[in-house]
């Protein structure tokens, strides 16, 4: 399964069976409403507060995922999955709700394509027959987090991104119909020294590009291999720095090959500065969007590349700079399909 | 690799090829002072947070493992790390300073055995030549996070434990000499109510059980298979609650067999209350102390139990009660060690 030091070839290639996601009333005003299972009218979900929301959403785009593959949740051995709110408590309390052993993951905005390489992982080598992998986030609980108290209504600069509400899940296979899931980079921390929260995607970028140049290297593939490489969620700014880093490395992407789920997610006129962020941000438009768009036909190799930023509010406080990663798994449409 | 719906078969029998602790002041007066590679005289460790002072345990404990293996750390696929501060950021920042690809972990305190089953897999399958694991905890940063503002000297119950400061890590390899890891058990999350934080022994004990008991079912083994059952952090309430629950499961463990380490890294007269705790304490009481009693022949089988409570302060102020979880990994002397 290794190839190279840190990138695994998936022979059996494991199948992404179904796929889910949930979002808020936010995302329902974006292009990609249609692309959603469920949207919630409002941001409380009916709960009694921000963080038993976000444990909603995941909840929901689990049980949904697990209904859309007809999979008997009992048979399903592990869920993988992880969040950004201090201790991964709204994943934590899902994954009782949902009654299916736990690995508990943390890569910050990463954790959707960290799962995705987990499970594929283990279905390649026998480790599982089903699993249940995805994250979530949601906009006011990452706000009073990360940032200011919500009615503060503090102001940002241009540079900032808008996180997610919302969840995206896959229940991933040893076989069956659907795309597969053929390789995974897990990525390095990278640390260039960037010192700005509210700067992300530009922290984001050289991760991501190591990722990148290093899955190539160890696959022994050109970009081109590649219908699309869609970035987690570097945003206006990561993205521009990724295209320039890349181009150090003699590897020229076309801008409509190189596609930023931050930058999919919600529209021109959606108040979101730089883009979207947040886990949720690349598990919903890679689960939600671009897996239908390759089940379409009109894309048949997609490398995923999610991004996180492994800071904390008291990291930031500190004084420290902010250290990525990227974690890369390849989809692809089979021959057949 | 799969046996039964959460455990894992380890055929291949990876061997741990070094372990590596280190503790600070506090746990130089335990009784364990001689197992620990190195002691800091200082709980500081010259760093100017607490936060920091984890982060250079995590740092020194692993590159102690590498050294001691003889493996270069270039050969080293991938760190997998995690610890229970808002973000696990003194883990991601020692994957920084290791400068190892890294898979980032959540499962508070249960992390060393959810790390340790999580290698074994990749190891037992091809998808990786070595592997470092390990974790980390900080008296100090945990107290002001968890509970109170250190200056505060706030009182506790007699069921509350203390958090070690300190890393344990392990490298571990297809094969070499060294203790096998044989199988794994990855627990559900389990949540009997218990809404007080100063008593996680208490909380996490259903988890323990439902994990051993679940484990020897798959395995299809007796208790008596093993020489040791060897918990994360129970603590005296803890361990207690579990003795009762295995035997309403009509598993009878003699009391010498079913050993924590909460009770194992301190003395009686230091001032721990119900026990220890942390993420260090199972990864240093079983990598310090009782992987050297394996290799001394004291014991030949030992199942390691480590338990984790996934609650956060919010969580608590927020009125949930405490969700718990156990991964079970065996670890086993060859016929011919």
């Amino acid at each position: 399964m290794l190839i190279g030091r840190q990138t695994w070839f998936f022979n059996n290639r494991p199948v992404i069976l179904s796929a889910a996601t949930v979002g808020g009333p936010f995302e329902a005003e974006g292009p990609l409403k249609d692309d959603f299972d469920y949207l919630f009218d409002d941001a409380w979900l009916e709960a009694s507060s921000f963080e038993k929301a976000q444990q909603k959403l995941m909840e929901e785009a689990g049980d949904l995922a697990i209904s859309k593959s007809n999979i008997k949740k009992d048979k399903v051995n592990f869920f993988i999955s992880g969040d950004l709110i201090n201790q991964v408590t709204p994943t934590s309390f899902s994954a009782k709700t949902l009654d299916i052993p736990y690995l508990g993951i943390f890569s910050a905005c990463a954790t959707s394509a960290e799962g995705l390489a987990l499970s594929a992982a283990f279905l390649n080598t026998g480790g599982a027959d089903y699993i249940l992998s995805g994250t979530s986030s949601h906009h006011a609980a990452a706000e009073r987090q990360f940032r200011f108290p919500n009615d503060y209504g503090s102001q940002k600069p241009p540079t900032a991104q808008w996180t997610v509400t919302g969840a995206g899940c896959v229940l991933i296979g040893k076989q069956g119909n659907g795309p597969n899931v053929t390789s995974a980079t897990i990525g390095k921390v990278v640390d260039l020294s960037v010192k700005d929260p509210f700067n992300m995607g530009g922290a984001m970028a050289p991760a991501a590009v190591d990722t990148i140049v290093t899955h190539l290297k160890e696959r022994n593939i050109d970009a081109s291999y590649y219908d699309l490489i869609v970035t987690g969620d570097l945003g206006r700014i990561g993205r521009e720095v990724s295209l320039d880093l890349l181009k150090k490395q003699n590897i020229h992407l076309p801008e409509k090959q190189f596609v930023d789920c931050g930058l999919t997610i919600y529209s021109e006129d959606q108040p979101v500065l730089a883009g979207a962020s947040g886990p949720a941000c690349s598990a919903i438009v890679m689960y939600g969007h671009f897996l239908k768009r390759m089940q379409l036909g009109e894309f048949k190799k997609i490398l995923f590349v999610a991004t996180g930023s492994l800071h904390s509010p008291l990291s930031i406080q500190q004084g420290d700079s902010i250290p990525c990663i990227a974690h890369a798994v390849s989809i692809e449409m089979g021959s057949d399909q």
